[in-house]
């Protein structure tokens, strides 16, 4: 499309950028195609019984207040609900330390908002969630990706590039970071480095902005604590969501943290939404008043791990030496990496002539790198359309190691 | 609250505002108080009912579809019938002219995102809704405003200060305009006014944001046609919302216009909330297809419209000499102008002590004019209560005149 209007534009909007997962979400919309692009729940997983007998008593009880404006902090039966949750993993909240925002997405956005200013530099792990990335360049922050490891993101390499950008003269800002089940890398950040980068951004005076979308999606192993309820000084925000423990048709998500960064979320949101759905807002806590769930939540684990441990086999059936895949003890996905020379753009080509899709791991790194990755998602499709879609993949694999 | 964490704030966060309307309207949360304040639909227009059916079907039928993210762009069925809808009043969209927002209020935060550098002039009514004015000035927007007579928005002005600035050497962005029943003037555009608008934003190459919540709640007069309809050049883009036809409690609002403009808000609203929720838009579609939205309409309009009559016979009744209102043909407010030496945010302190509460129509003065102005919302309150707070109103303004 030629751009008629580009002399209207801001210097913002230069900076998005269409994302890439959802734009391969399009492509792969064809009955045919399996793909394993997006971060979508299985259906499976939504309790729609459950939801119906919830959602007509909400009609019956509350109508008029569901289908009437919230206030922009959010329904207050919600928020006390998700504070009293939080405080049973040892936190110390009021409703004051809770927002309710339109999905994780427009905390992220909010959080942008609120903090950057053009040349700001925030700091990710390599790879990180793209949503993220986009969401803060888009207020013109300066993305500095710290490498990870099979712990998560590297407390030394971050003090490191730390101290290298303040010397620069750099306004640091915050360090965005997922310590469970790391979008897309799927590693977890144990309890040390945990303490070890609260420490780190009290010495350097940054805010850290804890996303946190599949904590409760954890198939095995010991939950590690919240960075919220690790941290003394009010520095943490965390970011969690409905979407994938409930529903992201619902768009609902919460952040916790310091009561003045919430207020100041609060008036941010003011003018981005006004409010959330009480509607739905109504509904969910309603759900949540049931123990409804909680029942679904175990329900929706032993899915998705049955799921992981599929993919896995099918990855161990199919693959050719020299490909590499995480095994994450929670979240939706699988991070491949190819040999070194394969680039995983064309390898995408190949399998979408092949009717597979998966994302492209380099669009998660801020600095380009990951040509040789990919993301793999396991929660949406199921075991028959697994097993053949990740047959088609390592075709298109061999396929293209053939042709280097 | 003392600012703790000050330093890490944008410098856009300091141009945040809490909403006056907004605070005030929590002020007004006790139950003794009678509160013209709030924009708030009434909840009689709320069709529980007709929602309860449509809410099972959609979960018996596409339950699983309901739950689960939607397209950026919004639901394809959604979208087609609103299209369906404004052709049919002469207008020729597509589904590619046509996104779903969460409210009206994100229409007016992506626009200002896509649109505005930080200095950039936008115009705008003297007075104008106070979300708008805020949304934009978060993005570094120099709003300014333009005199509106009893047929809205001055043209004659409006060229005069476009010249001015020009002439000065700003970069001009757009026209942002309520034409019908305007918030909070209560003014209605005529056609030639509008087509002349048109005119001068070809003329001197800006766009227009025809914001447009209350159009359909018309009371009498002739619909004019909207500003979309009269333009040739693509530089209009449209705002409309269920929020006053349907449920606020839904935040489901639609933008039109040039798809190249609609793509540009695609692509931000992909980082705001990455989508607006499926559950509320596919109730929303089947109540539309049903037939039930305008037959809804029908009510909500003969509702208010004996609400504004109400109101108008109280303040005919109870108020002294020298206090004007409008008597606008739709929509949810009146315009009340006071005493020029009279200030309405002293009266207001006095109106809360004999808990009756309003908005101050300086606020939606982006030159901090219209101190001796007011706005009354006349679809909320019930007619008792409406007579008792016109009453006290009333008194208050008398003690008020007594007192300068």
């Amino acid at each position: 499309m030629t751009e008629i209007f580009s002399r209207f534009f801001s210097n913002s909007s230069q900076l998005m950028k269409k994302s890439a997962i959802r734009e391969i979400l399009k492509l792969t919309q064809r009955p045919e195609m399996i793909s394993f692009a997006g971060g979508l729940p299985s259906p499976d997983s939504f309790p729609l019984d459950d939801i119906k007998k919830v959602t007509a008593e909400i009609l019956n009880d509350d109508g008029q207040a569901a289908l009437q404006y919230s206030t922009t902090e959010g329904d207050i039966k919600l928020r006390s609900l998700l504070v009293e949750r939080h405080n049973r993993e040892g936190l110390h909240l009021t409703t004051e330390n809770l927002i309710i925002t339109t999905g994780s997405q427009q905390a992220l956005d909010l959080i942008g908002k609120i903090f950057i200013n053009p040349g700001d530099v925030v700091f990710c792990g390599l790879p990180s969630y793209l949503g993220g990335i986009n969401a803060f360049m888009i207020y013109g922050a300066r993305m500095k990706g710290i490498p990870l490891d099979d712990q998560g993101m590297r407390p030394d390499l971050l003090e490191k590039s730390i101290i290298k950008l303040k010397n620069e003269g750099n306004v640091l800002k915050f360090i965005y970071i997922i310590p469970d089940f790391q979008n897309p890398a799927g590693v977890t950040l144990p309890l040390a480095r945990r303490q070890e980068i609260i420490r780190i951004a009290e010495r350097h005076d940054l805010l850290i902005i804890e996303d946190s979308p599949y904590r409760d999606v954890r198939f095995e192993g010991t939950p590690q604590p919240l960075m919220s309820a690790l941290d003394h000084s009010g520095r943490v925000l965390t970011l969690s969501t409905f979407s994938k423990i409930l529903a992201p048709g619902f768009r609902l998500a919460w952040v916790i943290g310091h009561r003045e960064l919430i207020d100041k979320i609060v008036t941010a949101k003011q003018s981005a939404d006004l409010c959330s759905p009480a509607f739905v807002q109504k509904i969910t806590a309603k759900y949540i008043e049931k123990g409804m769930l909680d029942l679904n939540l175990v329900k929706t684990i032993a899915l998705y791990r049955e799921r992981r441990d599929h993919m896995i086999r099918c990855f161990r059936e199919y693959m050719p030496e020299g490909i590499k895949w995480t095994e994450p003890e929670g979240g939706l996905f699988l991070f491949v990496t190819l040999p070194p020379s394969m680039d995983a753009a064309k390898l995408l080509e190949r399998a979408i002539r092949k009717n597979v899709a998966f994302v492209c791991g380099s669009v998660f790194y801020c600095n380009n790198e990951g040509q040789n990755t990919m993301r793999m998602n396991f929660s949406y499709t199921g075991p028959s359309d697994t097993c053949e879609g990740i047959r088609r993949l390592a075709e298109a694999i061999r396929e293209e190691m053939a042709s280097v």
